[in-house]
């Protein structure tokens, strides 16, 4: 029997990349191209244009394929994915997203409810390959970590991965499936309200944790201690709207006292936002990943200080981790997608 | 083929209850008996003991089913029951929990882990029965709304279940089958932080759900308004310790305005509870159960308030409504279980 093989392609705002991964999740060869017209001029204006350079860049994949080798899957990360429809739905910093040449064959639903079919397209050009599937980045993210990550060394399919980046997202893998809840946008942790009548969020609500413990959260908590404090800070140098996260990171290792306050205040309200996931779903693991991660211990040291006063004691033996996925996180993650939709159908 | 029953088992403090039910949620037969020596002088002391008036019970019913019904499934429903192990473990109010004849059988690993057994001793004693399984009050009670209730009418097999009583315990229902976690504990969303330094829990955190939105929570935020404001009310002409939720529906209900806020209060925090598990697991319905849903628009026109202050802009679409399951919820849930049961089986 021929091995397997997956390809995983994270849709991203700049470029689209894609990797031919094997079960352990190598990379045995990759491709890119740039996703839209307004990050480049070689990039596609119209969804149609897309595809068609999505055709191209998996058919180079194939190609890579060994002999003893098939490629059974192709998983999709993308930003508003909708997994049960496999289609982009009004991802907002997708330029075709609304944008197809009328004649073609691809609109499908795409004028009625301007989404991108992608997983249907997909399927009609690649009827050989068994499992076709799409998901937002952070539950492919979740994935990943349990198929390529620190999921292998988990005895049970439960765990919790949180992203943290410019915004907070979340995958909750419950008895080896994600979570997605009746319309596949489950895993909302930034959304959560992790204190009443907090800080304005982009969504809308107030209080919500990615307001607090994403990349522009920990920022905006720096902003308000320089604001409504007196506490002197290397950071208080830095021009207001460039400073960020990093720099708060680089002040801490200083010893500044302020970006001291700053993780405290992130592991305060980072810790308040996972023993919620915990306490809901018990996982066996949650994992840390992204850019803010970097911080290491001081992300972690007051994270930990605060979970042992907000974890539910029955639910300690949870472990709290930083990700284990290197830097194919985006690739593997989608390839784990894939991988998760050929077991489904072994099932 | 025969018409296919299952006997739903609810082992509460004081009684165990038990029901023959058809595919429909009817009960064909009931019977019932007292759980422990400590609420009767009829009851069991020992497990065994406690085992033998089990088998004595589901002989009962398994005699009362129809020729044309095969009972092709048991569903016990108890406090501190384990969904992987089929055991009560350390159930804090079960006498017999850690009390066994040493000399017979029934002991399994019970003296090393204080563990009750019930799902392996059942299945020993009825082979013929095709699915025996066991899980907490609200993960029951949540598998009986998707069978027997409110979930019915759902197009996906995702609903929060949300029990209101002493304590506040919740099921979560995602894709047909509860959420357990790693190790069966998940749904405890009763000890989500909601008010940060908040009030004490008995869990021994802070600010937990359960302590504000459960009948005694309730009661607590009337005494603390009592204390705290000069608002004139009848409450303050009840006696303290004699207090109750109940007594909050019936002042409010003759316009009494500090009960109103405590229904207020209740909702709010109420309100960031459902948003929260709402983020989380995106269901397509969340149904609250118990005591204090008897109060009726007092709580739920609160909470649907807050709601629209809390719930992610994308996920208004999740219905937040009661109940559908009646009195025989308990015995229903624990039925459903054995349904969720036999259909795993058929997968």
């Amino acid at each position: 029997m021929k091995k397997q093989l997956t390809i995983g392609v994270d849709v991203g705002g700049t470029n689209t990349v894609l990797g031919l991964i094997d079960r352990e999740g190598n990379c045995l060869a990759r491709t890119d191209f740039h996703t839209q017209r307004s990050t480049s001029e070689e990039g596609p204006v119209f969804f149609d244009e897309y595809m068609d350079l999505l055709y191209g860049a998996i058919d180079h994949l194939l190609a890579a394929a060994p002999e003893d080798c098939v490629v059974a899957g192709i998983g999709i990360g993308a930003p508003n994915a909708h997994y049960f429809k496999g289609a982009i739905i009004n991802a907002a910093n997708l330029t075709w997203k609304d944008r197809s040449k009328p004649s073609k064959e691809v609109l499908g639903d795409f004028e009625k409810q301007n989404r991108c079919e992608v997983v249907r397209l997909l399927k009609k050009h690649y009827p050989a390959v068994k499992a076709i599937a799409m998901t937002n980045d952070a539950n492919a993210a979740a994935l990943g970590e349990l198929y390529y990550g620190g999921g292998k060394s988990l005895k049970k399919k439960d765990l919790v991965e949180i992203t943290l980046g410019t915004g907070l997202g979340s995958g909750f893998v419950s008895n080896g499936d994600i979570v997605y809840g009746h319309n596949s946008f489950a895993g909302e942790l930034g959304h959560i309200v992790v204190e009443p009548n907090g800080r304005s969020c982009g969504c809308g609500k107030c209080g919500c944790l990615e307001s607090y413990c994403s990349a522009t959260g920990i920022r905006r908590t720096a902003l308000r201690l320089i604001d409504d404090t007196a506490t002197p800070s290397v950071l208080r140098k830095i021009e207001r709207e460039k400073l960020t996260a990093k720099d708060v990171s680089i002040a801490t290792a200083a010893g500044d006292k302020l970006a001291l306050e700053v993780w405290d205040i992130t592991g305060h309200y980072l810790a308040i936002g996972v023993s919620t996931a915990v306490a809901i779903t018990c996982p066996e693991a949650v994992f840390l990943f992204g850019g803010p991660t970097k911080a290491g211990d001081l992300l972690m040291n007051p994270l930990k200080k605060y979970l042992d006063k907000y974890m539910l004691p029955s639910m300690k033996d949870t472990k709290v981790m930083f990700s284990k996925l290197g830097e194919d996180a985006a690739i593997l993650g989608a390839s784990a997608l894939a991988l998760n939709a050929i077991a489904a159908q072994n099932k």
